[in-house]
């Protein structure tokens, strides 16, 4: 057997796909060959991987012949037209479009949350939303010593969060120029004010993004019955998401107790001395691995009542990094065979 | 009797001030002199008011002599030395500051909700906090169709929320510039970046805003054990407020009945069709009068949850023009009181 695996990233090109390419970079994957891979638009550039030159090629069907692992972010589309030939070529899919998320067949993993349902054999895993993500790391030790009733959370999302583009037409508008036609554009401007508007509206008057962490919360966590109540704002900021969240606990807070469960958190940076001036902000997550957590506050009316300040790199912990320690856990539980394996 | 009343100015050299003198301007309010104070550092400018040029004084224990109405921004501590000393002089004020808003003496006015709480004879009425004026404009006439059991508030604040001088932090940051040292600060950069953050920390974790938020709203919609859970954010927009709010009200919400409800009450200006890209932003709301309510959603989980967007321009609604509305109260009482006093 080889020393690394082959290993293929679909969407290279793109902010996330160049954040995947930095995280892997850093991760303990020994990677015996890499594939990138993009739209023909994306093709013919060229990126750096460890040290090496890579070009990035067309995707086609036989892109994926002895590949091992490929982490796609490419957009729901893509993957959904080439999710199915990987993993019919052998290779692991870790998929950050919202394709496959609510697919009753598909795995969503947050590694510090529910690492255990990812399968056994080499199928497609979905990546979670970039908001939901970096607010079940948060709840889940919360919900595992008070049990958790309820969750209203508001977001203050980044304009990366609609990807390299997004974090384009903020630097044009906030380099005073106007952003071209035909080119990305948020629905109003978004330097100077807040959108409350992230992807499109569905006819109850949710957005899609909304719903994606409702439902995806709930899948994570297994809580398919949890109450969840998000308002998701565009602000005009270049990376990282922050979220005021209100838990309703299913027992009274205990403020230590809940400061201790989170500190012990795996994946939670807890900064939280606001007298002291500490306390998260994007500027401070942003580039950084964790989801920092602060401002915890018991709630004055209700003894079950919590508040907590929750920021993350959106790029990192929300895409790129998140699907990158997904593939680690597969490469720990290979290491793990190739041991077993041992006479 | 005179034609028109003596009014003067308490900060009228700040933001909240100068916009203060341009609602004045275009009140119906005759004014038959206008004095224009300030501390000892803001006197000796000149202002203009309905074609007039005004010089600014520093204000003495003399300043209020023979006034009728007295508008105060410029902050608590004044408030506290010069109000008492301009209502023994005869004068209404009408104070901007926090300094005696939970005053159990003092009325805490928005005129649309409360205006019945204004006494007979001239004293101190308190003009609310920014984010709570907007938010229970929005909040009252639903409280009177279905009843109010919770709030959950998280705000989008803008740097004029702080002031002329966080304006102008603002407005240098993005310029690339340096805060020159001794100048106002935000308590981290704000521009590319949102602050959990506005006023100071309590013992328990809340900000003084948060606290603001609660004890103002139980006190001018008369609910003193209302929940109001709040969580304030300063983000870098220069003018206008923004709030996710998520009410859990008194009776099941019919949404037909909410958006009627909103569509008639006074101050309200509805802005909610999602679908046609139509909801309220700050950039819209800045420099306008009402107080703009879009992203109306019944909740999905629960029949009496209702989320709501607000937004309005926190140096207009927000406070000046709070202020000088119940001015205009005032003025049309006394107009009421001449009528009654023909033979």
């Amino acid at each position: 057997m080889s020393a690394g695996w082959s290993v293929a990233i679909l969407g290279a090109t793109g902010a996330v796909g160049r954040t995947m390419l930095e995280t892997l970079a850093d991760s303990p994957i020994a990677v015996r060959e890499l594939r990138l891979l993009a739209t023909p638009r994306g093709a013919g550039r060229t990126m750096t991987f460890r040290g090496n030159e890579i070009s990035v090629t067309a995707v086609t069907p036989e892109s994926f012949a002895g590949v091992e692992l490929a982490l796609f972010s490419a957009g729901a589309a893509a993957s959904e037209t080439w999710a199915p030939i990987a993993v019919r070529a052998g290779a692991w899919v870790i998929d950050n479009s919202s394709r496959f998320r609510m697919d009753p067949e598909v795995a969503l993993i947050v590694p510090e949350v529910n690492p255990h349902r990812i399968p056994d054999e080499p199928a497609i895993i979905a990546n979670p939303n970039c908001s939901t993500i970096q607010m079940v790391v948060a709840l889940a030790p919360l919900h595992a010593r008070f049990g958790l009733a309820e969750v209203f959370v508001a977001t203050y999302q980044s304009a990366s969060g609609a990807g390299g583009k997004g974090l384009q037409a903020l630097e044009t508008e906030l380099a005073g120029g106007a952003v071209e036609p035909g080119s990305y554009r948020f629905p109003r401007r978004l330097a100077g004010n807040v959108i409350p508007q992230c992807d499109v509206f569905l006819s109850d008057g949710y957005t899609r993004e909304e719903e994606k962490m409702v439902h995806e919360t709930q899948k994570i966590l297994d809580l398919p019955e949890l109450p969840v109540h998000p308002t998701c704002v565009r602000v005009p900021v270049p990376v990282a998401h922050s979220e005021a969240i209100y838990l309703r606990l299913g027992s009274a807070v205990n403020l230590e107790s809940a400061r201790i469960a989170l500190q012990a958190a795996p994946g939670v940076r807890l900064l939280d001395d606001p007298g002291a001036g500490e306390y998260p902000t994007a500027d401070l997550a942003a580039g950084t691995d964790p989801v920092w957590v602060g401002r915890l506050r018991a709630d004055r009316y209700d003894p079950r009542g919590l508040h907590l300040w929750v920021v993350s790199d959106n790029l990192r912990k929300g895409a790129a990094l998140n699907a990158v320690q997904i593939a680690c856990l597969l490469w720990d539980r290979r290491s793990a065979d190739l041991t077993r394996s041992l006479p």
